[in-house]
């Protein structure tokens, strides 16, 4: 049994998080964990806005606190994003995310995200075989 | 891409809501929406007490609200649960949940449950084979 805490991670073992200006990720599972997927507490700052396109990646999104929209960049279309709400990206779909206020989302990978992946410059994360 | 609520399925979509008196889990993602897990959101009753042991899954639970503890029944180690602790079911772990407060968890499956899973007299579910 595996027992971690978002907040001790979050201060105590920073290799699990990655971020930038507007946007952090606290890994709580990764590949190595086992599991078959990875487990990843999202915290996307108020005003912020986010394209994606995890190529490689099936996610599953689902918000914990705060409010915001996607939009699927393929139909254009866009939905509400409130506590409650889940999202799954299911055809790889490429998306916008907007926080309107500060989101909380619990994320899970398939494949499991190992850890050392950075958003390229299309917004995927790479394949697990080109990060040995 | 896969849009769902949370308390939208709750009230109008109860085939996705599987419960008992003290416990229910809301199955945000199932077997069929091909993403390699299934996603719920689990709420179970304050003073509760659980013992599920998976033997043909890997579990992680994220607790978002609430508090309790989670007992190891093979090493007899108890955990306590607070907003912010994940456990993950990585040995198939047999385990007692207890919710001292009302619990809100978010889980994830892989295999992912297929919708028509009950839990057995050892706690665990049957393996997607035998549910065809």
């Amino acid at each position: 049994m595996i027992v971690r805490d978002f907040h001790d991670i979050q201060k105590n073992d920073t290799d699990r998080v990655v971020s930038d200006a507007k946007w952090s990720s606290t890994r709580l599972l990764l590949a190595n964990d086992g599991m078959g997927f990875s487990f990843h507490i999202t915290v996307l700052e108020a005003g912020s806005e986010h394209t994606f396109e995890y190529k490689n990646h099936f996610e599953s999104v689902y918000c914990m606190k705060g409010s915001g929209s996607i939009t699927d960049l393929k139909t254009g279309q866009t939905h509400r994003i409130k506590p409650g709400t889940m999202y799954a990206l299911d055809q790889h779909d490429r998306h916008t995310l907007k926080a309107d206020e500060e989101l909380f989302m619990a994320c899970c990978f398939n494949p499991p995200v190992t850890g050392t992946e950075v958003h390229r410059a299309d917004g995927s994360y790479a394949p697990a075989e080109e990060l040995a």
